[in-house]
């Protein structure tokens, strides 16, 4: 056995020499193995686990949906919420098909939920303030938001999980993101406007419109600290996705970034404590084209590239059977010693 | 419910209909949407499955390592056989790891390993011959080798499995594979000769050299056929490969097909018969430089994108939780109807 490592950069290390010694060519695992690495120095274990895994999908409203930005009414993100309670959504279907728990949470939905037994409830506020004229949340609000991703990040650790998909619900949450977006990263509105759920035509032109109103009302008002961007731009539910991403270097939790909202919340994370990206994995690249913007300010190159524009977590729960493989082929895989297999020829 | 298709065509338009009910955006499930479709036209049903799910790793040797084309000694075909024995191979790892049983197939070792318990012994030769100076096989044990991957899939469908990953074992594989890519596709052998599990310099070039004899010497003898080219060129575990997905249709079994030499068997079964391609899925875009004709020439675009080399059917392994997913979702999703969810606003 090789000597214990002292620092999350030497249990990259080690992890990969233990993948070198296990009965395949260097690399040839591809990606897998700094998803190893990576998993390996985060927990400080060679035989790192993302079992139990689970999703949390974060729920809010947005009152920037007055502006006509989104293709399905407002009252859509309520009605979703008696979906997960019936596991008919598509996240219920991947979590089970993927063995991931998946948790529902009220951070903002506008509407009154407290009968649902399976939400969590932890609701800020009854949707945000229209993002175009005011800011979505005061900052006492944005931070009650970002400590319901953190309890979720806690929760999870004190429940074992060892890996948490970051998933998302909110009618008009691809309006927020954007502005957010084009704010953190000073991407042009064309670059982080896209479709959402289907919006296209003169309702698109309206979205654009929307959002450059709102970046520029930020800007006037010279709001430019990441927490204070996220107030102003973002929403109830990505606001818990940045504060569970925010919470995962203290739990050694690996936390897994969806689509676009998903990872502009983890973004603003980031901004705020460059520290939290070690723990992110980015599962897919979306066919919403901000998410592009949103990866490349993250340098995230995600996992997955299957098209999808769904959220509600399911691209995060695609990508955990494959933090799964490559936490188990670091933890079961033989060793060409331990296989007594001949290695490479010498050339 | 929707009228009773009546052939596969309809079958995937009933699918799509289906998935454009279910509660979510239309289109939002990206490439989980065509493979549900595939599934219920290759099914005919539109609540397919993908389980129970296995990977077969066909293996044999190849007479065309005494030109030094491998990193490895040939001896490591054999001694791979005690690893999956063992369980601890990286397909076996993957195996569990996405809930997929997995068999191993003695098609061509050369070595009498009838001692082996867990091998499905099904032996059609102690390896090939060198295929840079005379036919791989004779045109009698290709057919043979094929029977053996027609009864893997014949056993699979009988054993109740829905979905059949095609891996490969055998040290000088990817020599072969490239050879009989180039005589399929006529692609140059600069496009299709690659590193394999680590060949460079002095090596990679003199494989390079082999693999445009035995083309040439393919063509001299004007074999133009695939299955003639196939016995020429291939080997005992890529014929078997192409038998397994020449049968596939008959059993309305799902094949998945992973790296190069899985994808080159999967091509030569094609070139026999068009119809084979509708019962095929194709894993992963490894980081051998051929895989990339091979799946040009099948139209192919792959699910995963995550660099292996390895083979074993590794990467099929890693694409199956997607497929899974896939038709979970047909299977489980609920409807806007069922779920009393608001449709898109009209525009």
């Amino acid at each position: 056995m090789s000597p214990t490592p002292t620092s999350s950069e030497s249990w990259a290390a080690a992890a990969q020499r233990a993948l070198d010694a296990k009965v395949k060519p260097r690399a040839a695992l591809g990606r897998l193995e700094p998803i190893g690495r990576r998993l390996a120095a985060l927990q400080g274990t060679l035989t790192p686990r993302t079992d139990p895994a689970r999703v949390s999908v974060f729920a809010g409203d947005h009152g920037v949906t007055d502006e006509g930005v989104s293709a399905y009414p407002a009252a859509v993100t309520r009605q979703m919420l008696d979906v997960y309670e019936n596991n008919g959504a598509a996240i219920s279907v991947l979590g089970r098909s993927v063995g991931a728990e998946v948790e529902v949470v009220d951070v903002g939905v506008d509407a009154d939920v407290r009968e649902l037994e399976g939400v969590v409830h932890a609701k800020v506020g009854r949707g945000t303030k229209n993002l175009r004229t005011a800011p979505a949340m005061t900052p006492d609000d944005c931070e009650a938001a970002m400590d319901v991703g953190r309890a979720a990040a806690r929760r999870a650790t004190e429940e074992d999980v060892r890996a948490l998909g970051l998933g998302d619900m909110g009618i008009g949450n691809t309006t927020a993101a954007a502005a957010l977006c084009s704010a953190l990263t000073d991407a042009s509105v064309s670059a982080t406007v896209g479709p959402g759920t289907g919006v296209d035509g003169e309702r698109l032109t309206r979205k654009r419109a929307v959002v450059q109103d709102a970046v520029q009302r930020a800007r006037d008002a010279n709001v430019k600290a990441p927490d204070a961007l996220l107030s102003h731009l973002g929403g109830f539910e990505i606001a818990a996705i940045a504060g569970a991403a925010l919470a995962a270097p203290e739990h050694d939790l690996a936390v897994v970034a969806d689509g676009y909202i998903s990872t502009v919340g983890v973004l603003a994370a980031v901004r705020m404590d460059p520290t939290v990206r070690d723990a992110c994995f980015f599962a897919h690249r979306s066919s919403e084209p901000g998410h592009e913007v949103a990866l490349d300010a993250l340098d995230a190159d995600p996992l997955l590239d299957v098209d999808l524009s769904l959220g509600e977590g399911t691209g995060a729960a695609l990508a955990l059977p494959l933090l799964r493989a490559a936490a188990d082929v670091l933890r079961e895989m033989d060793t060409f010693d331990e296989a007594d297999v001949d290695t490479a020829i010498d050339t």
